[in-house]
């Protein structure tokens, strides 16, 4: 069994990155920007996380740090001036916004090529349709990037997503076909849902259940990847049941430590020219 | 066997559409507009069963018909007009344009909830997130009506389609997961193809290749819903072997008579109120 770490593939995207932007003289590179509305610590530890990581590649970035009190005119105002700066090619707001501000316009403002977390539904719609403006949502390109960096060719394999959301299953769905897998879409009310998991080459679940997975859902030739991020008393698990099902298929994202641990990356990715990613 | 003849599904829904448009007083109904560059044959047969349709049910259309040498912008013009209209509905353009019309930015000047035919990529792109806004393509909406006619229930059904497009395969998914199907779709590059549609309980069939499907890709319970028209020697066919098929399978729609007679009809019904479809 190979356990598909998401260290491996952060490490290797990040040094990419690296190299790309060491190539770059400091005033022209590409810059991430920040906005921050109140003090949630939430925010701020994501927000120290973000900073460190842009540090560590040497992806500029500035923070826009606004009132808990800011009016949803204000902020789009803020966001507007930030789509229409040159210098800023990525624009991440924490979210969620305090309950007096209208979230939706707040997102929709967002200019879809800077919307480097996938937060306007337009960028969803575009995914959906492949349109190569797209800026694809962060989970599903994190499995993507797992699935290139251990070897995992996709050409006529057949790939079970157990999830049919707009944010993960339905995109994560288009970019598996668009490298030729053959894709099910199975979700709550799938029957035999075991039996054709344990068919597929590839499973993809996303069921937000601790454990749910057991060995009867996969073969010795599964390669499992669990986008699952549950709590119970025992810490975070994913929506497979690791211990019974890892010594029983061919490869297997551990939760902590898997599709999860890409995702940051991917999103700072997101800040470099389309040709990089 | 039965088969699954599109010009019942026409009727029933041209007789809904009739009932509901003799409830509505003549100069309040909604009215569709047609948009005709130029006479191509093409476009004038279309159009003169369009406005039989029409005729039959009781809803009013006018006719645009613009020269042949028309300027883009003076056709968006026309199109912008019709968008303002309160009293225009639905809004019907014949393609191919001339060569010398930017047809995209036409397609993309109709205005969303008027795009009756589906032609502005917005339609497709909202109807992909399941966004109520859209105008559903009329093709993939066509196979839904046939289903739900003949009352082929599709909660925890194993679906099959065989087509990837942004068109026709992807929406169509998309509608047949809204009703709780498990859908898996297939391609070109789909490996054991008669493997996997001899499992499913119903299979779509969109390849445009006459008569490629034979027994061997059903069983005996199989609805087969055949999108392709192609062309051969004996005239228009499926992409069905439809005579050694149908004799083993549970239903089947044919070619010639099958969901491109329900198309016309799903298109005027996109002129009515969201409500009534």
């Amino acid at each position: 069994m190979i356990e598909l770490r998401g260290k491996a593939v952060a490490d290797a995207l990040k040094e990419k990155m690296k190299t790309f932007l060491d190539q770059v003289d400091e005033l022209n590179r590409p810059k991430l920007a920040i906005v921050r509305v109140g003090e949630r610590p939430d925010d701020l530890a994501y927000e120290r996380m973000v900073l460190k990581n842009c540090g560590a590649i040497g992806l500029p970035v500035q923070v826009e740090a606004m009132s808990e009190a800011v009016a949803t005119e204000e902020l789009i105002g803020t966001i507007q001036r930030l789509n229409d700066d040159v210098a800023v090619q990525g624009i991440l707001m924490f979210r969620p916004l305090p309950k007096h501000i209208d979230e939706q316009s707040v997102i929709e403002s967002v200019a879809v090529e800077k919307d480097v977390d996938c937060m306007n539904p337009e960028n969803l719609q575009l995914r959906m349709v492949s349109d190569e403006r797209a800026v694809a949502p962060c989970t599903p390109e994190a499995v993507m990037r797992i699935l290139e960096h251990y070897g995992y060719e996709l050409e006529g394999k057949n790939v079970v997503i157990v999830n049919r959301s707009t944010v993960i299953g339905r995109p994560l769905a288009i970019m598996m076909m668009e490298k030729n897998a053959t894709v099910t879409i199975c979700h709550s009310r799938t029957r035999n849902l075991a039996e054709i998991t344990s068919r597929a080459d590839i499973v993809v679940t996303g069921v937000g259940k601790a454990r749910f997975f057991g060995p009867e859902y996969f073969n010795e030739n599964s390669v499992v990847i669990d986008i699952g991020i549950n709590f119970d008393e025992k810490g975070s698990c994913g929506d497979v049941d690791y211990e019974a099902v890892a010594p029983k298929v061919a490869a297997i994202t551990p939760v902590p430590g898997g599709v999860g641990t890409v995702t940051s990356s991917v999103l700072l990715s997101h800040v470099l020219p389309q040709a990089f990613y």
